[in-house]
């Protein structure tokens, strides 16, 4: 398998495709999650993991409201990872995580996750790389056992941006009134670890990858919902599921 | 390591341990094992996990009250896992395990476990060998996450008793009235089973042992309850604790 290196993926939809027709495949697409995910939900047999991971400013938040927000709440959840209480961290740090795995029929969203636990905490050296090399570890068998024997569909993307693209939505949040809440002090500081960021992201996607991460050029929002919609949508036509009749 | 064989183990103490003796010793396990617990609160660093296994009428309860209960409950808490609920059974089956795990400080007692789900199952015939397989994979996963990195000591103990014994057991819930609220219209069906129950803790001794297990005779509460506290007792010792001083 070809290792991923960030430098070498484009972070814009490629040049053919067009934005009009892409929002309005974007719709339709929403429409067939709709009715999809009511049939999970109404099988009751699998469950549907979608990780979300990107630096500051990549997208998240924007992506989980105008993509899931579309989808019949009773059916998906939104779990956002911040920093750990004092609770989750007296826990090994999957304690928190596995508690949020999805139920059968549930689509369960994380907003950040247990990839955190090497990533933000690598790049300011709370932990040194034995542990990181444990918590792959302990990540790998943790989807493997959520796949194997939760009957839970894992997919996870990283929301690819380019330096350029976060700096202009950093600098918005000084100016717009409705994204100032989203401004961090500690923004700018982080900004400047960027490029560490791309490095742990990296080295988590070249030993966490038994199940394959999808990197989403996401500078242009239409483009990054139109590719995860696409995804889930592929994902869950793939269960070939049937609604079960009348319950025996 | 020699496999474990119940068959050439002894469900009786040994000749030679004198049982009102004992009963003393046990006796200034308790007062220093509730020491030895503030400190493992105070210090607040590590966690311990104490599995409990054994057929019916082993004498689980017994022990947990006699033993447990008399360790300061701020800091010891008890999960009994009975028949997984519809929520349990929605999620894998480590799921409400991990949940139980204890934080650091305290000492968490399993009766029953994540054990049941390879043996109670695989008796009833209720999964596949290829399940149990990868149930037994996953279990030996989820020990190494909690003790690499939630610094979870784990004590796994197997009440070994006779069947003569447990059939003992068993007709006294019939006739007194104090142990009558234990009798189980199951029992006699399931004490038909237990060379297969005898077996499957066999395979999970000999697929699930990075953690050993300790196999307790248990005909004679006084010897169990004493070897459980010995073990308990060297374990946190080994810990070499130190109270933590004034807060910095």
């Amino acid at each position: 398998m070809t290792k991923i290196r960030l430098e070498a993926i484009s972070t814009k939809a490629p040049h053919d495709i067009e934005k009009d027709a892409t929002k309005k495949r974007l719709e339709t697409l929403l429409e067939e999650l709709d009715e999809l995910q009511n049939l999970l939900y109404a099988q009751n047999r699998h469950a549907v993991l979608v990780v979300i991971q990107g630096m500051d400013a990549s997208g998240k938040d924007g992506l989980i409201r105008r993509v899931f927000g579309r989808l019949n709440p009773e059916g998906v959840q939104v779990a956002s990872f911040k920093e750990p209480t004092a609770v989750e961290l007296s826990h090994d740090f999957l304690w928190r995580i596995h508690l949020q795995a999805p139920a059968k029929g549930r689509i369960q969203v994380f907003n950040r996750s247990h990839y955190e636990d090497i990533l933000v905490t690598r790049v300011h050296q709370m932990i040194d790389d034995d542990t990181a090399k444990k918590r792959m570890r302990a990540i790998n068998d943790f989807e493997w056992l959520l796949h194997e024997l939760g009957d839970t569909h894992i997919l996870k993307f990283y929301l690819h941006t380019s330096p350029e693209e976060r700096h202009k939505r950093l600098e918005e949040r000084l100016s717009i009134p409705s994204k100032m809440w989203k401004y961090n002090d500690s923004d700018s500081k982080e900004a400047k670890l960027w490029p560490a960021y791309e490095k742990a992201y990296e080295d988590c996607f070249d030993h966490c990858s038994d199940i394959p991460w999808i990197v989403v050029p996401s500078d242009q929002n239409w483009y990054k919902e139109f590719v995860v919609a696409q995804t889930l949508k592929d994902t869950l036509k793939g269960l070939k599921m049937k609604y079960p009749g009348l319950k025996k």
